[in-house]
């Protein structure tokens, strides 16, 4: 079946990563996050949909609720991989180090430009693309866009670009 | 016909406009721009194919030849539109009054927060859209990414937004 979605932010609220990805729900007795669709939500649901692989190449990913949810892929045995942006590894808020410390593979471009992209294939058959940086100020104040497809020659040249990248910022 | 490319950058060597889409072809002697195909040189022919409209929603515009390309589009009469964010106009190399003094419509989001869009919607039919910001630095420095596409649905939804925002950037 065909993807083609695209995901406009801001959203007004934060989704409750709680409430739409979430084992038991959410069991918080006034939730501050909102449990109606948005984009958030649907990025989540993307991302927790994932069984095989994900690959992202993100310049920047400071959000925890994402970062959380690449963790709980990985604790389902999903091959998740990170491309970042070097410069941006040890900014505030920063998910790298948590990412790595729980065993995920994560590689940085090295380089004073920019590893610029904001792109993630999903279990090599979904693409998500756009100028959305995984951050919070991304999610509720910026203007962005996320596009999701499955057409199989765009997300394999995706797909391609990531190897590529992968092993040009191979530390070894 | 279907459009489903992708342009990656960086590009090894600059793509020479005047080669690839001036009048009379690029008469320098020994032009230190290449003539040889690569993404920049297909930017060049995305926007240079405009023939009724150029919906520009780019968080930064300060490549002189990009520029220089919605001029000639809207000398030879594309309605263009360029909509970028407001912290972005004055910097350095910024193409946006340019752009004004020659007549073409620029709205900015007036916020602190980012209007980080890197989209063109072509003619209402093709979508350019990804990590890409008109930089020189985009072009031959960074890793980026930029998707043609020209699905209705999903074009559609893009130039909805694009409306959107340009009602909502409205100065007036
Ligand atoms: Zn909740
Ligand atoms: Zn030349």
């Amino acid at each position: 079946k065909a993807i083609e979605e695209v995901l406009f932010f801001p959203d007004s609220q934060i989704a409750c990563k709680d409430h739409f990805v979430g084992e038991d729900g959410c069991s918080r007795e006034n939730c501050r996050f909102t449990h109606e669709h948005n984009s958030l939500s649907r990025l989540y649901e993307f991302i927790d949909g994932a069984r095989e692989t994900l690959d992202v190449c993100v310049f920047v990913i400071c959000c925890a609720d994402l970062g959380d949810l690449l963790i709980l892929a990985h604790r389902r045995h999903v091959k998740v991989r990170v491309i970042c942006d070097d410069e941006q590894i040890d900014i505030t808020g920063s998910q790298i180090w948590k990412l790595r410390k729980a065993g995920i593979a994560v590689r940085t471009d090295n380089s004073s430009y920019l590893m610029h992209h904001k792109f993630v294939v999903i279990d090599g058959h979904t693409l998500l693309t756009g100028s959305f940086n995984w951050t919070r100020q991304a999610i509720s104040g910026n203007q962005e866009n996320l596009l999701a497809l499955n057409n199989r020659r765009i997300v394999r040249l995706y797909g391609r670009e990531f190897e590529k990248l992968w092993r040009q910022f191979d530390p070894r």
